[in-house]
């Protein structure tokens, strides 16, 4: 397959008029052919207008139609082969193998919602029988979700294929039955038209309306901000910046119509080390830690950049064990040389922070855009009295805290932002104080994990990759696993619609073989 | 039990410093003891204050804890007999009979929800189990829903109870162990009392933290907006008028942490009277529109404020039973002089439209804030160019709109806002046009009705009342029915935590009998 730097709308392949980009290869610096050619508001317009029009047909397939059509794109992307691998590392820099786990994770993504869109609980089938005898009867009500319309979906710069333009917002709104009108991410450009053409292609081998899918690129903002704006979109799944997902945010609420956005965010991702953990494993602990904190090099959302422990001997220990594996840790070339500045900036901010000390530093880099892991150090009193020590630095950094007992951890947990995850290692003499800290951290993240490292997110049916604000926009959902799919759907009620009008998940005869809820019970019969 | 006019914060009675308040009897115009003393920011942030230190017991208490704690909510406003009854009547001229059935509804409510939390699906427990062996290995992931943390609540003026102090906002909040801070409702100072005390009272029978409830009031907008803006308040639930939701929305979205407004605003209830069904009962079914249209003096959310039908003989006889009908229809007392006055102006605008005519007028009223229901006519190509034509008119206003064919009918629903509801008349032989236009009201509105009437909502599992944007600030929920509960509700995932510190409903044994979703299949082992 060939890259040809066109937006794809509809069937259609489309040359922008309105600018020209470039991929670059952050290894090198070097720019990657072919020139990109960017639109603005006539081609988000007639996507949308696609995407709308496809809408009623497209939600109203059965099921099964979607997820054979969501297996048809994993196969695609896998037919890829090579091409795709070699244009994702070159416009990433992130290695092959982690990108043919990632292509893995892709398909293996898209085959969940097939599984998840075959089981149909998504359809929350629900069914109140009439009452005709009781004062004043009761009407039959049945009640399923439908899709909520055609979503506009932002990818991120560190997942190029796993949350990107066929990623887990995409896979999760198309089984659904919304249409997707995905933007191109600057740092993946190729890859992004590669894997749009595989989903253009599975659009019209299941023979669906072409509006099913579309992909918009351009220069700037002003193509994501038209895209939010257009009346057909319904909602916005977004994976990136705060700055960014606020900005659309608020684009999205000063709609006529405002949209819901799902936007993932910002997450530092405390670490929390107790005493009896650290007296029995502390070493251990701290290399691994600073391989969770350095493994692609520190580009993940769920990226360690706070740990937060009790003092105590231990703790000394883990800190010389810690400092020490950072420094023999070599650095990493990032994504893109806008990341690579943001990071040295980052660091270099929380190096003017009045006590907060650097204490650890990585192998420096030699070539273009490469990070130096960097590790910092203060109190829970300066941290607490700080915000600025919380603000998340993408990349591998991190700030290690000492808080004298569990109650001014406890305090100091309070007084964080919301996160993705939240992480304990704690043995069993730990309990107690593990006891006292989880309802804290419940209260603080999406995710709760026990002696082992945020990085590495499944996507199964409990995954659970959200958490409160400014995590994401939006702490009731996930934008990881199955539940993913609630967020592009909507409940309708139909109250004594005649048997042949109703939709198939709620007729008399079960046709879709549903778990329902009937009568407040769940049965299947 | 005795009306003070004070507040209720946690367990104490507090007499507010900043303004009085006074209940009105909108039959006479007179007002009605005693004073109302309202307060301001000092009091709503005690009362929220409260209300975040509750928030970990309260909603870590057993789902049977809060399951009879609900109960004993809905027994303590059956016992407060006539005094509940006859306040409200003199409060909001509503029937007695009418306040009577509302009050079941809202014990019945209350009564749905402990039968909610018994049945624990509401928690969505799920787990996929550990696969060592996978490479990688994939950890013990279980989820959860959890309370979203203490919700602000803004009652309805049309529902002093059922819609109020202890409605469905209220009872779905409280079943997720949220706590709630209440605002009594000017319309109805005096009932707003009397049920908080029932549930203050409760709250202390139940031996739970006084903060699980207050009740605060006070003149204006500042204690609203001091509510929705306080921390401690993680959502808020609002009906009202589409001004006020929209200003609390913003109030919200403004907040350094956003928080998500479920505000059920602004609807006129589409009802689509097709050919056949208008041929063979069309002079019954203007008797009961016009019944549907009066009933309660025209104040429901639901009220059908718009009646669209294919031109036809048989609509010109509907047409003038309905004219006849309503012209035999009294007038009535409305809630309160404000909403009296808003409504005459409402009729008075859409006097003033150019296309808009009246062709009908219920009797004219002798006392105080009595309404004159009111009929008007114009074309579909009208209605769909002038948008004013669809500004709901709180009150027994109707818009009665006139269709070519099934196409046109479908390009004016096409035209509309987002709705509530939306009701079909049709017989067999109007199925087929019935098809035509049902994905279009699957999108317009949360409720589709066949051959009824939209006011009535009935307290289930399968209901929707929500519905899109104005029609509420969210239309991926319900305000009404089991599944309001989920408005409260966010999910966490548990990884690898170990099984002394897992929650109940996701511990091995499954203590709480759950069905659960246990790799895929839904079980209840």
């Amino acid at each position: 397959m060939k890259i040809t730097g066109e937006m794809l709308i509809g069937a259609s392949a489309v040359r922008g008029q309105d600018a020209v980009l470039q991929a670059i290869d952050p290894a090198t610096g070097a720019t990657l052919g072919p020139d990109f050619h960017g639109g603005g508001a006539a081609e988000v317009d007639r996507a949308c207008v696609l995407a709308e029009q496809a809408f009623d047909p497209f939600r109203n397939t059965l099921p099964e139609q979607r997820a054979a059509f969501l297996e048809r794109i994993a196969d695609g992307i896998e037919a890829l082969g090579d091409t795709l691998i070699e244009r994702a590392h070159r416009e990433s820099g992130l290695p092959l193998a982690r990108l043919q786990g990632e292509r893995g994770r892709t398909a293996n993504q898209l085959r969940l919602f097939a599984r998840v869109l075959r089981d149909g609980r998504w359809q929350q089938a629900t069914w109140d029988s009439a009452l005709p005898e009781r004062t004043p009867p009761r009407p039959d009500l049945r009640m399923q979700n439908i899709a909520l319309g055609p979503v506009a979906v932002f990818g991120a710069s560190n997942f190029p294929l796993a949350f990107s333009v066929a990623g887990g917002d995409t896979a999760s709104a198309l089984a659904a039955g919304c249409p997707v009108v995905a933007k191109s991410h600057p740092a993946h450009l190729g890859t992004s038209e590669l894997v749009g053409r595989v989903i253009q292609q599975a659009v019209a081998d299941a023979g669906l309306p072409e509006g099913v899918f579309s992909l918009v690129l351009g220069a700037g903002n002003e193509i994501g901000t038209a895209l939010v704006a257009h009346p057909a979109i319904q909602a916005v799944g977004f994976t990136g910046s705060r700055g960014g997902g606020l900005a659309l945010t608020r684009v999205a609420q000063q709609r006529p119509q405002p949209i819901p956005v799902y936007a993932e965010m910002s997450s530092i991702n405390p670490v929390f080390l107790m005493p009896a953990a650290l007296a029995a494993r502390g070493e251990r602990i701290a290399a691994e830690l600073i391989d969770s904190l350095v493994m692609g090099v520190g580009q993940f959302c769920t990226n360690p950049g706070l740990v937060i422990a009790i003092d105590s001997p231990a703790l000394a220990a883990f800190r010389a064990a810690a400092v020490q594996a950072l420094g023999g840790k070599p650095a990493g070339t990032m994504l893109t040389p806008g990341i690579h500045q943001a990071y040295q900036q980052g660091v270099a901010r929380l190096g003017e922070i009045n006590g907060l000390q650097r204490i650890g530093t990585g192998l420096a880099g030699t070539g273009p855009n490469q990070a130096c892991a960097a590790m910092f150090e203060t109190s829970a009193a300066q941290f607490i009295a700080d915000h600025r020590m919380q603000a998340e630095v993408f990349g591998p950094s991190s700030v290690l805290v000492t808080c004298r007992d569990i109650d001014e951890m406890t305090a100091l947990t309070r007084s964080l932002e919301g996160q993705l995850t939240a992480t304990v290692h704690a043995d069993a003499g730990d309990h107690a104080a593990a006891r006292q800290l989880l309802p804290v951290l419940e209260r603080k993240a999406g995710r709760v994990l026990f002696n082992g490292y945020p990085t590495g997110v499944e996507v199964s049916y409990a995954m659970v990759h959200g958490g409160p604000f400014p995590a994401t926009s939006d702490a009731r959902t996930t934008s990881v696993g199955a539940a993913a799919i609630a967020r592009f759907l909507r409940p309708v009620c139909y109250q004594n619609v005649p048997g042949e009008l109703l939709p198939p998940a709620l007729r008399d005869d079960n046709p879709l073989g549903l778990w329902r809820l009937r009568d407040g019970e769940l049965t299947r019969a």
